[in-house]
């Protein structure tokens, strides 16, 4: 249903020269990622409940892995939300999706911002079949976000504004802040 | 359903100290995992049904991931079924799980071997429900392996003997050497 298209096609081989390191490979990742949209496209009947599937897998994914993070990173509290943000795309998308998205496009409020994802690991190799236009293929990630802020006392609304993978020229994730939650509210599986 | 124990209560901090490095950090494909097993427990009726589709997952991600493998690692042909198994435990755990099994067990014929994986990534912080005692929680690996292995011409009997999640001491992947298979026989998903 979803193809993985063939790498040596695409042009593999000239990726490999810029990212020859030792580190641990996420292809597997990226092709178990893509076996588990899959899934969900076949249990369920159109993409926008796919999409709030994601979402809800990524929210508890999220949850949990806020706490491997804060270990990890030792990083204390930040102090507004632009730092929330610097945070979220230097170090976390870093630490496990080996990537750095730009942050931009910032409200005039500055409760808004956009994530730029130059590449996205989720969709290497990924074409989507016309029948799956609406599709948020990589929505997981908003979830995950969603998930994390939240034990963080940080109440986000999180979407896929732009996606390379329907055609437009990057990947942008939007993230809009909706308020300092009370630090004792317990947070559970969805 | 399943569950992902805290990674604090666990000595999380203590194993920090000795993977402090900056590779890409494996717990969001662990949890993700996590996600995609949880979701076959829900759509199929028992442990055997879940365990068969996560080999044929497996099958057709291995298909895939040994053309990224053939390109990264410029790996050529393997002599005999030993240097493949080295290949296997030494290069290609190694670059996508980040771990290196040991290769032991070898029958007197040389056509079957244990990898023993003394640190399973997939597992970490899982534990399995009393009902679930017939999952083979990892078990897409056997299938990566069988996918991957039959694209190099080489029909391979792959099953978990032994699984720490289960109670075992050890993760032990048994592996067995069918037969050379011919060069132009296309292989599709299964």
């Amino acid at each position: 249903m979803i193809q993985h298209t063939s790498r040596l096609c695409k042009g593999y081989l000239s990726k490999k020269e810029s990212d020859a390191s030792d580190d641990l490979n996420s292809e597997l990742f990226t092709l178990t990622y893509g076996a588990l949209v899959t899934q969900l496209c076949k249990d369920y009947e159109n993409d926008e409940e796919v999409n709030k599937q994601l979402d809800k897998m990524g929210y508890n994914i999220g949850v949990r892995l806020i706490e491997d993070f804060l270990a990890r990173s030792s990083i204390g509290r930040c102090q507004d939300f632009r730092e929330t943000a610097d945070v979220i795309a230097k170090v976390a998308f870093k630490m496990y999706l080996g990537i750095t998205p730009s942050v931009t496009n910032w409200s005039p409020a500055g409760d808004e911002l956009s994530l730029i994802l130059e590449s996205n690991p989720l969709v290497d190799f990924v074409e989507l079949p016309d029948n799956h236009s609406s599709l948020v293929y990589s929505n997981l990630l908003c979830g995950v976000l969603r998930g994390a802020l939240e034990m963080v006392q940080m109440a986000v609304d999180v979407k896929f504004a732009q996606d390379t993978l329907r055609g437009d020229n990057v990947t942008e994730i939007r993230m809009k802040f909706i308020k300092r939650m009370e630090e004792n509210l317990p947070a559970g599986d969805e």
